[in-house]
């Protein structure tokens, strides 16, 4: 009774994502570029700070000046005026001065490094004493420091925080190069949904998968655009897809892929022109009956219908395909998973990639670590979903994992 | 010279944050409630599903109909008739009988398990072969399975995920009440700072933390308004105060928070009336002078101007701000961290908290820690943190922390 092609492994269809192009750039103002992802290198085109700033209230010297300078035999300078805040001093250093500076004001020329105010004794007068000594750039942001002109400050690809904002800012960038956002088409099936803005009757449930996997998209920082529910029709499923496909980097169908009577996602797929199927079935738990198409660089994606393993599946195809299209390395596991112990010993199949799903409890000692405890229900089930923090895999070549052992979690963000 | 009150410590800045209300919830249509806070707990107004599903293509059974059956010695059952998708079925099973069922289909009256397509077999005529037993529910969702009417599903203060936004839509939630995002303003100070678009003069630098501040307060799904950069005046900084308070819930003052000549935060922040100030100066570094002041339910924060030190304190604080301001608790630390092989060691001062920037390195062996290596170059500055991935904390009854130990790296996002 089963059509399916072959499994595929889950490595291998993570291998397909992978041969997918990033998306072009587009422009954004700076401010619109957060959790965005470069795409071009940023070089340096000034040195920042462009000039020699205290990075403190105090006495600008020359350090040979204050050489051994101390409580007891501090060093006497010559007080030779004040530096101004936000101009360029004309005050020239001549050896034995000092100069009164505040934090951030520009070094007078023969300077080079600060004394804090806190060392230092001085009446308004003519000398200033300085208790403390200074090796040079001690107290001061040289020319340079913070960013040399021409370096290369943030590479192709780098993911955009606050910091990478605010470095961007510092040079005056007003608008920056970033990938531009996936579109990806969602379009949900069967005879039985039911938009979410209608009363089911009987027999009938309401779509949960238009919400979640529109919501996962925004989430991995793409656009989500919903089709509707297409009735379980070779014919309106492909209307639909040919409409998605005129707008969408990726399509993702739900319900319909797996290869029963009632099943037309890969009768549809495999309708449109150009389309090569990759992978039907795939050696995965939940999500055996998934489907991945591509046609040029637009990727399609037959999920399953039960709510909760569309999510599933989504999590585990989905966010990689969004990050590979923006350009972006996969994370290494120890950046979006925690290591854990398994509080319960858990069951799987030989040769299928078992993804379950687990709550996550504190250590019991402060130094140990958290216990990962599976989330007891029926796979499909979208409430099921909300009481889990995390996912741990069990792998293809192990028939269960034993409570006790230490897995890593998966963070479901 | 330092006319700090008293240095208060890290965890007592905390303890005032939680003394702050969360804020008022609003309705948010479902779809823009992804990534923010429930504000009222949600109970299930109906069971879910409501009517008894197949989540398998096959033949619906009652289990002691198909008692024993196997391969060799089938269950023969009468065929009653097709379940209609997405309508009641008038079908009631008598014992004996069978009626063909599709995934998502409802249960026929007499039913209570599916046994799947693969192991019937039929030729369309009166009689149906099943050659594998079912116990009752076996590949079927019960009434209220997934969930139960009147059980409550979500807490208030649960962070809305995809999953539980799908949960919601699973009941026919349109809307739903959040929390309102914390309105948090931002004001830069100091003489030699101007805005991103203009050239800077010597001795000029241009603003960075109004691009930080805002950003970081937008990754945490606060709101971020910009007041403009005040010069080194009481009277100025007042005034934007001012202007702030009409519509802030927190506002971030850079620059001019220490105890010098030229700092006019405490000045400008004592002159508002019941402006209660909290603290001036917190034994952390980088931030020692920083100000913590509260008016009713608004705060108001004195921040360093050097822009790695301001982001650094706003790490540390203005999360956990925004976090207690949309109802949300404190993330436990191995949920926002890593266990990670401190690379280099630290020195440290004891009776302050240190905040280490830190890259994050892949372990040497699989099964390992990844290493925690101190990114170099002065702290106030912000390319350095562009190259940190994570904060690691020296604890203030330590002088340093030596090489090869286990540290907590917190993420940087």
């Amino acid at each position: 009774m089963t059509n399916f092609l072959k499994l595929q492994s889950v490595d291998s269809i993570l291998e397909h994502i992978r041969k997918f192009s990033p998306l072009p750039g587009e422009r954004l103002p700076l401010e619109d570029a957060l959790g965005r992802v470069l795409a071009a290198p940023f070089t340096a085109p000034e040195n920042l700070p462009s000039f020699t700033r205290s990075s403190m209230d105090g006495f600008a010297v020359m350090a040979r000046d204050v050489f051994g300078a101390s409580e007891s035999a501090p060093a006497l300078l010559d007080y030779a005026g004040e530096c101004p805040m936000g101009g360029k001093t004309e005050l020239v250093l001549a050896p034995g001065q000092t100069a009164r500076i505040w934090t951030g004001g520009m070094l007078p020329e023969g300077a080079d490094a600060v004394v804090m105010l806190e060392y230092s004794r001085w009446d308004g007068g003519a000398q200033v004493e300085l208790t403390k000594p200074a090796a040079p750039f001690d107290n001061v942001i040289a020319t340079g420091e913070d960013a040399e002109k021409g370096a290369e400050l943030l590479g192709a690809g780098r993911f955009l925080r606050p910091q990478e904002l605010g470095l961007l800012a510092a040079f005056g960038v007003r608008t920056v190069e970033v990938r531009r956002m996936a579109r990806v088409a969602v379009i949900s099936s069967g005879d039985e949904i039911v938009p979410g803005d209608v009363a089911p009757a009987p027999g009938q449930v309401r779509d949960i998968n238009a919400c979640t996997l529109s919501a996962l998209v925004r989430s991995g920082k793409g656009t989500a655009r919903f089709y509707g529910i297409a009735k379980d029709s070779g014919a309106e499923l492909l209307r639909m897809l040919e409409e998605a496909m005129t707008w969408a980097d990726a399509v993702l169908l739900s319900g319909g892929s797996s290869a029963g009577q009632r099943d037309y996602a890969l009768e549809a797929l495999s309708a449109v022109s150009c389309m090569e199927i990759l992978a039907h079935g795939v050696a995965i738990s939940p999500g055996k009956p998934l489907i991945l198409a591509r046609r040029g660089e637009q990727s399609f994606w037959g999920l399953p219908g039960h709510a909760g393993s569309a999510l599933v599946c989504a999590e585990v195809f989905i966010r990689p395909l969004l990050r590979r299209l923006a350009g972006q390395d996969e994370p290494e596991p120890w950046r979006n998973a925690v290591r854990a112990v398994l509080g319960r010993p858990i069951a799987s199949a030989q040769g299928r990639r078992d993804y379950i799903k687990v709550r996550l409890r504190p250590p019991e000692d402060p130094g140990g670590l958290p216990s990962a405890v599976p989330v007891t229900g029926k796979s499909g089930l979208i409430a099921t979903l909300t009481e889990a923090d995390a996912l741990v895999i069990c792998p293809e070549d192990q028939e269960g994992l034993a409570a006790g052992g230490i897995v890593l979690a998966y963070f479901l963000q």
